[in-house]
């Protein structure tokens, strides 16, 4: 049971946002031994671009709660990477509604920067253009992530999209922030998206969340149906239930000679172990049910933050039942 | 996003099998306690059947080693079920070369017991036909189970499911032994096991490991593509990386009336949390390479039995890597 299966999809790129996904679960406060670490990690396992943290302001977050990597200075960034002389590209994440982007993203000819990954809800449309313009001018590939695509409608979702694909974005990622999507709306969305994509030019990518146990086979499902750009994390961390894990993806793309996927299970052992008894995160139950009934983790997070709510599940069932539309 | 996806696949039944592949991770030692609480949960959740352990024989198996639930005596069954006044129907699994299943299955209308689930491998199958004539003739649903399904080649697979086809058995079970598959392959084998049962009115049902977080999603694909009899455990609870959780497949399964995703999460909470203490399973590092690699988890299962051993994670890789065939 090999032959069919075994394909080396030379045309899909790889990103790890294990820096920046996972700075959500610890304010963004990881020390530059660990994204040292991660950032060797993806050189060895020929990752093809690392998002290192967000682009974000210090007018809109605090420097005293968040880490370095809500902010990724020039300097902080060179403090790790240093010119960043490996084939790995970097990439920053620029929220909509939070970031100075005109001050504070310099051209990419002064930065070790490569990418912008611009993150935006279909409210910010407007905005999320802008921004996607000037990196753009700035001389950066840039991504369009428009979030939370499982609570926008049809209508607004096909504007967005057709405005987004007239844009400067090279790539348009589907992202599952909720993590609700099972693996036929994937297949739906990534359909929706190449479509709009393909007439120009552009390629579309998967950002899964992993509540149901699904980031890993949403992600295959996405480059079945033409995803070229694909998320993951080491370990899965991120967010609540954290992301695609980069150790199964790399095993899937394991007839793809520029990965190797022994490196990955290098880090997990040598920076996961530890990190595990630090931070928390993965599908646990109260994840499966803010996924299943579509809504942001932030009530599972909070839940799951205190002693006296954490795995009362037959409550927060109920709670999130209730607040839920279904 | 809600309508298309929304059916409530009433054709499918669904099989609680936490007390019998969970048994593998204890040696089949759960309290009577535990074991009706399950089955309590089973018959609030509206889940169809409840596989409740093996029927394997003290010939092969130590009575002092293992526990009740590896040879599920009538006895035992009726301590924890009674009469079962219940819809839930009741199962077990008979292995062939492990079991004494002239002498110890009796009759069913003499036992608590609707069916017999028969697990074998390929090489196998001259007994498992055996063994189906016989549970069929004593008056039991059967199901052919013909495990480690990703090593076996096409033409022997091919001969054992013509003949299975051909036997009394009403379900033929498509068993991941080694969550190796992807969810690709997984279409490509319930499309070949529904091309040799719908010819013989037979149902095919889907048994997914966890290896590589893709047992809840090749259920999915398995529903996808026709099959009606799937495989769940609560908490995902069964050897090595454990099962497709139920929490997760009843949730897919909302829109059928049947089921009450509640109950689930109650026994989560009541049951599972104090388990999670005193038992490991789950998708670790380990599982994922021996998943990978397409071998029996056995080896990752001693590996993460001793202090020693567990979490070097690049040393089992090599390990597992000069042990295969990649």
């Amino acid at each position: 049971m090999n032959a069919p299966w075994s394909i080396s999809r030379p045309n899909v790129k790889v990103l790890d946002c294990t820096i920046r996904d996972g700075g959500l679960v610890n304010n963004h406060r990881f020390s530059d031994k660990f994204v040292r670490a991660v950032y060797d990690t993806c050189v060895a396992a020929g990752v093809d671009y690392m998002e290192i943290g967000y682009k974000n302001s210090d007018k809109f977050f605090s420097r005293e709660e968040m880490g370095p990597w809500k902010f990724c200075n020039e300097e902080d960034l060179r403090r790790v990477v240093g010119d960043n002389p490996s084939k790995l590209k970097l990439a920053c994440m620029a929220d909509a509604g939070k970031s100075n982007w005109k001050h504070d993203i310099i051209p990419a000819s002064e930065s070790v920067l490569d990418m912008i990954r611009v993150a935006f809800y279909d409210y910010q449309i407007d905005e999320a253009l802008e921004m996607i313009q000037d990196a753009s001018e700035k001389g950066y590939e840039v991504s369009a992530n428009m979030m939370a695509i499982s609570v926008v409608d049809e209508i607004t979702l096909d504007k967005c999209l057709e405005r987004v694909a007239a844009s400067a974005a090279s790539t348009i990622v589907v992202v599952d922030s909720y993590g609700y999507l099972i693996t036929e709306q994937t297949e739906y969305l990534i359909k929706k998206y190449m479509n709009f994509a393909s007439k120009n030019n552009k390629e579309v990518g998967i950002h899964a969340h992993n509540n149901q146990q699904l980031a890993f086979a949403n992600t295959i499902e996405s480059m079945r149906h033409g995803a070229t750009r694909v998320d993951a994390t080491i370990s899965g961390l991120g967010r609540g239930a954290g992301n695609c894990p980069m150790e199964l993806l790399l095993a899937f793309l394991k007839d793809n000679p520029k990965y190797n996927l022994r490196s990955i299970y290098e880090c997990l052992e040598n920076e996961f172990i530890t990190l595990r008894k630090e931070l928390e995160w993965g599908p646990y139950p109260e994840y499966m049910i803010t996924g299943f009934f579509n809504q942001h983790p932030r009530s599972a997070i909070k839940a799951r933050d205190s002693q006296e709510t954490k795995d009362h599940y037959t409550q927060f069932f109920d709670q999130i039942k209730a607040a839920g539309n279904k």
